[in-house]
């Protein structure tokens, strides 16, 4: 069965739309196992990876063949394209999950965030999962003001991330392996929303031609 | 002028070439900056990575154009596509050294890097230069042996952060700051090294069509 132009285009979409949807379940998951001491969340991520990679691979796969088959032109071209560099990024989102669930793993069933700790990290784990759930919906409805309200939630895990790093060097009375840990997991969490960002500002170039954010 | 289908993806993989040795240029100031407290290496690795930015903007703009103007197929396609992603690794190659640059400045003078860690983060350093010399030359032979030999190199870069932060969790006497320094620049290096095999990886499906490393 043959499948017209837009079925194609439009599958490849839908692939990235669920790519996103599983890169937000999997920080979530992660931010449970760092945070509640999760374990089953943490497992769920780290086997999850797989799925992602999968689909990466899946569309990476399907790209070149698109553009020979499809021949696409510029906003479809574009498309095909920012496809590839999104499904990178969606990917990358996993692995910084996982690296985040393995700290927790690691350390379980002793918590990797002491209470004074505990404000600023979820503050990072809750702007990174809304940061995910705005990828999601940008990568669907392609708004220009939603992709750069991304900004924002990204400009918060920066400064809990900063307010974090502060912390730690400030009399810090859990040891130098716990403060490595959480500035390990900030950085993770950081590049986290990197890739996001990185994923609203292809939608942007997708829709404009040209990348501004 | 026109310039030949030939002369344009020579062209494309030229400044593949040169954004490789920008970011070899840039690991090896990065750790001059690092190790040796040089200043001025550090400086000029900051201010230098906006040429690599701009090379990789110029390789994304062409793609687009290039698959339009010449729609190359088989060998050629994978070339262009991979081009795309090859210029996104040695970007954030840059980056990276810039983040060891500027946790060097930060510090300056007092050096990021003390005595007992010194033999370490050289080992690190000196790994990741050669990662970084040899992407260059795999991107010029295409020589698929070559590419499979940074995978070497990257596990030696990996065994060094190990090693790095067993040393910091074990009673180390410079302070927490010190330690989170230090194993935020070994992960700087290790992901440097990650986007090194990368490319790699990349030129190895570009030959084959098919990844494998």
């Amino acid at each position: 069965m043959s499948h017209s132009y837009d079925e194609q285009l439009d599958r490849l979409t839908g692939v990235l739309a669920a790519m996103s949807r599983e890169a937000a379940g999997a920080i979530r998951g992660a931010s449970a196992a760092l945070l509640n001491g999760d374990r089953a969340a943490a497992e769920t991520v780290v086997r999850g990876d797989a799925v992602l990679n999968g689909m990466r691979d899946d569309v990476h796969a399907a790209i070149p063949q698109l553009l020979v088959r499809l021949q696409p032109v510029a906003g479809d071209l574009r498309l095909v394209l920012c496809a590839m560099r999104i499904a990178g990024d969606l990917e990358r989102m996993g692995d910084l999950a996982v690296h985040i669930a393995e700290v927790a793993l690691m350390r379980h069933p002793v918590t990797v965030v002491p209470e004074p700790a505990v404000d600023v990290m979820t503050a990072m784990a809750d702007a990174a999962a809304r940061i995910a759930d705005k990828t999601s919906v940008v990568l669907s409805t392609r708004d220009q003001l939603d992709a750069m309200q991304l900004g924002l939630d990204d400009d918060e895990v920066d400064a809990a991330q900063a307010r974090l790093l502060a912390m730690l060097v400030s009399a810090w009375p859990y040891g130098v392996e716990s403060a490595i840990d959480l500035a390990l997991v900030g950085r993770y969490y950081e590049r986290y929303a990197d890739h996001a960002v990185n994923v609203a500002r292809q939608v942007v170039y997708l829709v404009t031609g040209t990348i501004r954010l």
